[in-house]
Parts: C-alpha cells; structure tokens; sequence
C-alpha cells in the first residue's frame, strides 16, 4: 500500500506540501495541488486518519489462531469466541495454523495488514514472545511471556481429579498418557498432578509423552510397555478413545481391567461410544472470557495476566463409577468476578 | 458511514462540487475544495473508489455463513474453505447463524458494510432471493435461485446408494427419518431416492421427516410406530447414531435385526463406536469448489450455476457387509474439468 512519501514522491513534492493538501491545511497552489491529488489517486492512497477511521469505523476484526477447527475441541471454541465477538461488535478472522510455523507468521503478517484489533490465539511458537507482534494477544492454554495475557483450564486440578478418580475407582498402577506440549504451558501440569497425587497415596505411576505425531502407535507402545498399568489419565479424549480401542483389541477390558479417564470433554452426548469418564474443560468460558480480556486491551484497560478456569470431572463408562469422585465439581476461577 | 450526499450537504454544495474536488477534475474555487474537504474529514467519508480499492488490496474477505462450526460436519468445512482462500489470498469472516434467520441477516449486512468480496452461504433462509445481497454468492446445499450458483453433493446417488445396501443386506422394509428441509434443497433427493429404489424393487417402505427440534423424540416416536422396519437411511448421521442408541435400548441388535445408514461421513475414525455404516459426503471438494465457485463470479467469470458431486457408500459396522455393495464407489462431477 502507498504510503505518504510514494505521493510525494511521484507529486514531485515535499511531504510537508503533501501534509498540508491532504489536510487542507496551509497555502498550496492550485497547481501543486493538483498534482498531490493527481498522485493520491494514481496510488490509491489512503491517509493514514482516513485508513484508521475507516478501520474503527468499518472492520471491527479479530483474528483466531487456532491450529485446526476440524478438532472437536476447537470448533466448539471457535463457536463462542464468534459468538462472544458479534455480541460485542466485533467480526472473527479465522486461520487454521496447522501447527505450522512459518503458515502461522504468515497469518500473523496478513492479520497485522488486515489491521484486525487484536489476536486471541492457541498457539505452539514462540512467534508472539518476541514483541514481533505489536497488537493486543490473549492466548489460551499457552504461556508464552508473563506480558501476554493468557487463560486456562486449571490443568492441575483436571490433572488431580483424574488421578483421584482412577485411584478411588480401584487402580493400584496409574499411567500418563499425553503428548508433550513443545513450549511451556500449563497443560504439562496435568501429568504434575498425577505424579503428585499417586506419589500421596504411595502409588506407582508410569510416565509417557509423545511427539503427537501418531496416536495409534503411541498407544500401542504404551499397552505394551506397561501391561500392569490399570488406571490411565490421557491428556486429550481422542488419545483416550485410541487407547480403549486398541486395549479393547488385546482383550482388556475397559473400565474392568483398565480405567481410562481423558481431557477435554469433546462428546456433547453419549450417542457414540465409548462415553467417556473424562474432564470437562469450560470451553464456553475460556471463550468468552478470552474475548473480554482481549477487548479489555483494545480498550487500554488493565487486564490479569493469567486467568485460570475451573474444571468438572464427569463420570462416564470408562472409569469405575465412584458416588464420592462424581459430588467433586469445582467451579474455581481466578477472576471470575471481573466479568 | 458517510456518503457523497452527507458530503454535499454539510458543504452546502452539489453533488457534482463534490464529484470534481474528489476527482479533482473541473473548476472548483479553492473557498469550495476547502469546504468541501473539510466535510469529507468531518465525515470522515470515503470516496466509493478509494473504499474499493482499500478493500481490493487489503481486506480480501469473504463470509462464510453456517448454522454452526460446533457441528462435526460444518467444522470439516470451514476448514478446507478457509484452508483454500488462504491459498488464494483471501481471509475467511465466519458467521454462525445458529439457524436464525434475523441473526442471519444482521450478519450479511455486517458482512456489507465491511465490503465482502463475496459470501458463501449454508442458509436456511431465502433472504438471499430478492436481490438483497448485492454480492457474488454460492450456496451449498441450499437451492435458492437459478441465478445464485450452488454446489451440493449428489444427494440423490446417496439415497439410491444407501438404499440399495440396506435391501442388499437384506431389508425387507425400509424405513427414511430425517429433517424436513424448510425451503427447496436436493437434500430432499436422499428421500426421493429412497422412495424410487424400494418401489423398483416392490419393498414397503415408510417415511418420516421431522422438524429437527429433537433428534431424541423424532427417533423413539419412529421406532415405536414402525416397528417392523428393517432398514433405516437416516438424513445424517447424528440422526442415526441417535437411532442405533434407541434400537439398543429396545433390545434391537443393529445390523442385526435393524440395518442403519446415515449420511455426511463426519467420523474420521473408527475410535468411537458405532462406527457408521455411511453416505460419505466429498467434503473437501465441496469446500475448494465453493471457493473457486465464489472467486470466478468475483472475477466477473461465467460459472455453473449447479455443481453436483459424486458421494461415497462407506461400510461400517451398522449395515450388514456386501460385497458388491462395497464396490460402488462413484466419482461423478457435473464439472469436473472445470477445474
């Protein structure tokens, strides 16, 4: 896009004369004034009062980084980030990253030159850490630096009331199934509150992240790396359905001789099996709470720096049923009463 | 925002005064460019021609309008159609219209005003009809008018695929559930079809098309007055998830006693059971056609105004396994080799 000094250039005149014809402002000669005209028009130029007032004006965007909305988690999150947007007047660019770096700075440039508001992202890069990115950034369930507002499940509670359930439905050996999040972020703390709870009760536990780079292979090599293992905590729900699948295939039984509890809360019925005991993040929360803090920022206001959600455990057909386990809903939230 | 007659007005001059200062073509004194600028500052009003090509070189947009990128088969393609504007350099503006028609069109005219190039629209609305939306448009799945192009799959193969499995897997009586679409939609083929096939081969059959208010209610109340059915194509495949779930809880096996097909093909895998017997829809291809579909109207090219694409029968674990069924595997494209 054009910018001042192209018009002056082509005008063959001084920015100040530029200045002063786009402005109105000042004495320029017919003819002078003419030509900056002249050349406003040939590069299209947009003042930069103009190209903001019709950006405040008109196109209210932010954009969403997400790695994919085809995952079902995702999708439920982008849904109420939209919906939370329009309520509030705002329109939603939605990039799916796939994870890739290099696409993800390409839709950071793009978003930046489409002059989007701000930027609410789930990201894997460090991108973002390097004041590269000089617009209002909420991030969710990423820590990237302590200046980027960021919101979470409360991961080490989801982490605990897992690890709890497995052990109160019967487990003598717990496992940690997950894929290995490549920057710091707080969903590392659901494998931290296993290794701390099971290490309370004085139980063995077995550790196992992944690249994430094929479930089916890591879940088979989990099975046969710890057949004494009967109680299991997955990061997600989809590494947990795979698991069943393939502890299914080996004649185990699930939850009789293996308990497998997930993460995420992906299933909104149980018209599909298995239904899984799982923990329930609070997608719609961390959505419309991402949105305020992101527009808190627009707005110039002081915003908290990390905003963690509380977490539900639902008992599903995949854990033994526990009538103490399934009385434990926290509704805990760092913030809460700011919105 | 402003126009050229706000402009005129509070410059106290006419529209053609307005018209040779933006133009800067023909005599204005410099007393009525002053004025005439000011206004357009006041206003901060943008000449129609700079608003364009603001729009033309930095806000590539396009609307996508669905019920909702929560559902499993609308989040497929949201991803493959903004994975493709990407591709062309256009940025994606999602709208969930969550089916109401007043929210839907709030959005299209927000979509408007931020200048649009196009949009591509699930509607269940006619909106689109009188000429309201004055923008490059492609509907998928939605006929609305001959003149706005739509691209769906060929839901009549569909039916006529899933029907032929059930009576090849030995239906005797089939059953069609689904919803009812409100305005004219080839999704209605998938029940035509049914009705031609079964009649072609003398089989009884019973049809049942519902609101769409309670997938719960519709199935129960089907299984009740039909309970002789054997086979049941459902228009989707929640639909038929929540089918085999109310069968087995009358204690009917399904493919046993009861064959189910279902239509879309939004499990990806086969981790979660039932793992459907299916019309699998070419999501993908819908997705990248939409696009390039929306991009040759935007270059004022001539394109098809119908797009019917081949579907796929997927055997799954809820219809009785044949193996000439398994080979119909149909790749029609009405136009194809258009891209």
């Amino acid at each position: 896009m054009a910018n001042v000094k192209d018009v002056a250039k082509l005008a063959g005149v001084g920015l100040g004369t530029v200045s002063r014809v786009i402005n109105n402002k000042g004495s320029v000669s017919d003819k002078t004034r003419a030509k900056v005209l002249k050349a406003v028009e040939d590069l299209n130029y947009i003042p930069n009062e103009v190209a903001r007032n019709f950006k405040m004006k008109e196109t209210k965007l932010i954009g969403l980084m997400l790695p994919s909305v085809w995952h079902p988690f995702f999708s439920k999150l982008a849904y109420f980030i939209e919906n939370e947007l329009d309520k509030n007047g705002y329109k939603m660019l939605l990039c799916n990253s796939d994870s890739d770096k290099n696409k993800e700075i390409q839709y950071i440039e793009m978003l930046k030159k489409n002059q989007v508001a701000g930027i609410i992202t789930i990201s894997y890069h460090d991108y973002y850490a390097h004041g590269k990115v000089d617009l209002p950034l909420v991030t969710i369930d990423r820590y990237i630096t302590d200046d980027i507002p960021h919101i979470a499940s409360d991961n080490y509670q989801g982490g605990r009331l897992a690890t709890e359930a497995l052990i109160k439905g019967g487990a003598t050996k717990i496992g940690y199934l997950g894929g290995k999040p490549p920057h710091r972020s707080s969903v590392s703390d659901r494998m931290k509150a296993l290794i701390e709870v099971a290490s309370s009760y004085g139980l063995p536990y077995v550790i196992e992240e992944t690249d994430g780079s094929n479930d089916q292979v890591a879940v088979e090599k989990f099975i046969k790396a710890h057949p004494d293992v009967d109680g299991v905590f997955t990061s997600t729900d989809l590494y947990a359905a795979a698991l069943i699948k393939a502890l299914r295939q080996k004649h185990k039984k699930v939850p009789e001789d293996v308990q497998v509890i997930g993460f995420d809360g992906i299933q909104d019925n149980d018209n599909f099996t298995p239904y899984l005991s799982t923990i329930v993040q609070p997608v719609e929360a961390i959505s419309r709470q991402s949105v305020q803090l992101l527009l808190g920022i627009v707005r110039g206001e002081e915003v908290p720096k990390e905003t963690i959600l509380g977490v539900t455990f639902r008992q599903g057909n995949t854990s033994n049923s526990n009538k103490e386990i399934q009385a434990i809903v926290t509704r805990k939230s760092s913030n809460k009463e700011k919105y």
